[in-house]
């Protein structure tokens, strides 16, 4: 493609065209209309096909070698586990075979266990042991990212001699980016730059080339940190090791790109009071199971904060303005706290290497909310005071709503940095707490200041 | 550094004796305190010195390729514009001049214009043209996360030709990971894999070996889609051409990395009613003014909103029970609206190629509200009901929280929609909109319906 002829992608017309070919029954003119096109736009027009009898269809007009990318690229939420699964061992070991290790162990890792070994069993015994590795692995960690496709040479290995063995092994591995060095015992020694290879003398040793890893994982790393440490050293690849320091794979900037977008994703969920398990394109039912339950705790919890009211029920009969008062108070305090949430769950996610300071960012919140506290109750006060007209009532708004807001960023950005120290998700349930704190806290302080001064 | 020694990383301890070579003067010994580390480690080192002065002392005790490395990895708020701008123009000059041009413009702009003249003044006239040339470009765009340091080759080239002349430009440039192939005009024409040249007859142009693009930007393409499209496509560089195809420079992954992290940054902060410019490690004074007009907008709305609870004075004081109902069903609705609202800003972030069924997602939200509205209202109508030993008052519970919530779900998907359709960052404001809303008829809905069937 020339640079006048701009990259062909999935559009609205490919799509008609490709619904066309579908019900017309040509599929055998599906090579063509694909030609051009990355599978990733392949996947989402394929996504976008509504019937599944007719999604399979397509997959199995595909040639093999784009029908196993093209499932690579697909979402789990697409279906592509059903797609697979509706093929016959034969040729869904076929389209396994196509893709590198850790993707075909990511799509099989999808299937019902009967179907995995299904078709585990119809891939040579060598590659099919090979995913079976990767299988055992947490789908979360660097083991479930990693490929064990890697080029890799060996510490005493000559320059020249190593430069034949990348050129084998390249052949092989799609995209390797990096070469390992290994001593003779498989352990990790380093890197070796391709250039200096190439410049070197010919005798040179690998071993006098190797430059230190700048960092490495283990398997059982989690996926949010091997993209922490990845993203930091700006690094194509990394090395996966055993605790023996052994070279077990490797996992590519690709991989990680799509870990930050996953985790940021739960990230924005959770903070929102969204299960981590639905989806971004879930069904409705699957929407309402992840969501209820989460807002009948919010029911219980906005509830009885609000029980307080009733206890006063005399009072607001008499002064029925507090009826006004307390929710805007509420949610003030509700918005304040949802502010420091955003930014200390945000600070601990991107993280920094010394992790110092973690509590000071509790002493920055109360000092912004004595602030803003003091600003916003001093309007609202204002507001009170000349519609009621009466001074005692500015009194009360300015205490509850100054009073909410301090406890609002106190318990916003000390609610998520505890649960990190105790080894918990800082963004899980941290909303609902703080709500259901700010939420009391308005309507006590209005109703006790209330009855104290204004009775 | 072998597997059995961990990489050095920058730790309390390294901090604390890091201090006390300040303390002691003893800078001179600094380069063999950082000489395994990373210059991202030694930034966080750096950054973590509490006086600027002693921070320079550091800064200029570093070997200038270490120093210029190490400015550059930190990061715009941890003051690195204030340190560059100590130096002198030549020692300035110098650290830029280690680095790539990208990195360079970056950390120029973040200086005062006379400070950048300054140091652009004392760099070879070349360079100093090619970083004003990327200083032109906005800073979010594809032109301001680019280099122009690139290894590329001419389509009449031959085989062996290309090698010589990829061997003798990737010495000069850092990691470049794709050679890029243009024609006689300097437009974009490819790409072409290494080894497929390696492996060509040597007198093969290069013209057979070319690959198109997989996706090519512009130099003002917003960073976000810059992102987008590499994370999409799995590119480990990708080229940016002008409107006539000319390649002017490319962008690699690990910009696009902290692209996605600083973009997700955004996107949960406005979604919290922090202001954008808030960096993470803001001081408090910053905080405020970040997020006061935000809550005063908040007072505003919410005030606004409430303000209908002062139309029914009578009505509470006869049933003060209502002062009761009406936060937690604000609230409930103002949550849902919440989770609408994260999930639907969410999937506009992440896109697909097709961005078929925006709408859908609307309709999608009214079924999960008119579900959990439903459950939510009848559990809290029951609870009133026992309480008030009013079947009507229940009446009134489950009407007010299920329309509530169905409104929710509704204005969650549909405002972020509509913004994204308009041009509109989808995030911004929504959250005051959708919260104002839910106020607004949570209060009018248990009122009327409580002067409709109570009175």
């Amino acid at each position: 493609m020339s640079a006048e002829t701009p990259p062909v992608v999935a559009s609205p017309a490919a799509f008609a065209e490709l619904l066309e070919l579908v019900e017309r029954g040509e599929l055998a003119r599906l090579p063509e209309l694909v030609g051009g096109m990355h599978p990733s736009d392949i996947a989402d027009l394929l996504a976008s096909v509504p019937e599944e009898a007719h999604q399979l269809q397509v997959l199995k007009a595909l040639p093999t070698e784009i029908a196993s990318e093209t499932l690579a690229e697909m979402e789990e939420d697409e279906d592509r586990a059903e797609l697979l699964t509706a093929l016959s061992a034969r040729r869904g070991a076929a389209l396994l075979h196509e893709l590198a290790d850790d993707d075909a162990a990511d799509l099989l890792g999808e299937l019902e266990p009967r179907d995995r070994d299904r078709m585990l069993a119809a891939l040579p015994s060598e590659e099919a042991g090979e995913i079976r590795e990767l299988l055992r692995y947490g789908e979360e960690t660097a083991g479930g990212l990693m490929t064990t496709s890697l080029v890799s040479v060996s510490t005493a290995a000559g320059a020249a001699e190593a430069i034949v063995e990348i050129r084998v092994q390249g052949r092989e591995v799609e995209d390797f980016y990096t070469v390992f060095v290994v001593d003779g015992r498989g352990r990790l020694r380093g890197t070796v730059p391709l250039d200096d290879l190439i410049l070197a003398d010919p005798d040179d040793t690998v071993e006098s080339l190797v430059v230190p890893a700048a960092a490495t994982v283990t398997p059982d790393t989690d996926q949010e940190e091997v993209g922490r440490v990845m993203g930091r050293y700006n690094l194509v690849s990394i090395p996966v090791v055993n605790d023996e320091g052994s070279l077990l794979g490797r996992i590519t900037f690709d991989d990680v790109i799509d870990v930050i977008e996953a985790e940021t994703t739960e990230d924005i969920l959770k903070l929102a009071g969204v299960s981590d398990e639905e989806e971004l394109k879930a069904g409705w039912i699957e929407s309402v199971r992840s969501r209820l339950p989460w807002l009948v705790l919010n029911l219980v919890t906005a509830a009885a904060a609000a029980s307080v009211i009733l206890s006063f029920e005399d009072l607001i009969s008499e002064i029925t303005f507090l009826a006004f008062l307390m929710p805007v108070i509420a949610a003030l305090g509700g918005n304040t706290g949802t502010q420091a949430l955003a930014v200390t769950i945000r600070r601990i996610a991107v993280g920094d290497g010394l992790q110092t300071g973690r509590f000071q960012v509790v002493g920055k919140e109360v000092l912004v909310g004595l602030l803003n506290g003091f600003v916003l109750g001093f309007c609202f006060a204002l507001f009170a005071y000349v519609r009621e007209g009466d001074p005692r009532i500015g009194l009360v708004v300015l205490l509850a709503m100054w009073a909410n807001i301090v406890v609002a960023g106190f318990a916003g950005a000390m609610i998520p940095t505890v649960l990190k120290r105790l080894g918990a998700d800082p963004a899980v349930a941290s909303s609902v707490f703080v709500h259901t704190l700010t939420d009391l806290v308005g309507f006590v302080m209005v109703l006790s200041l209330a009855a104290g001064l204004l009775l």
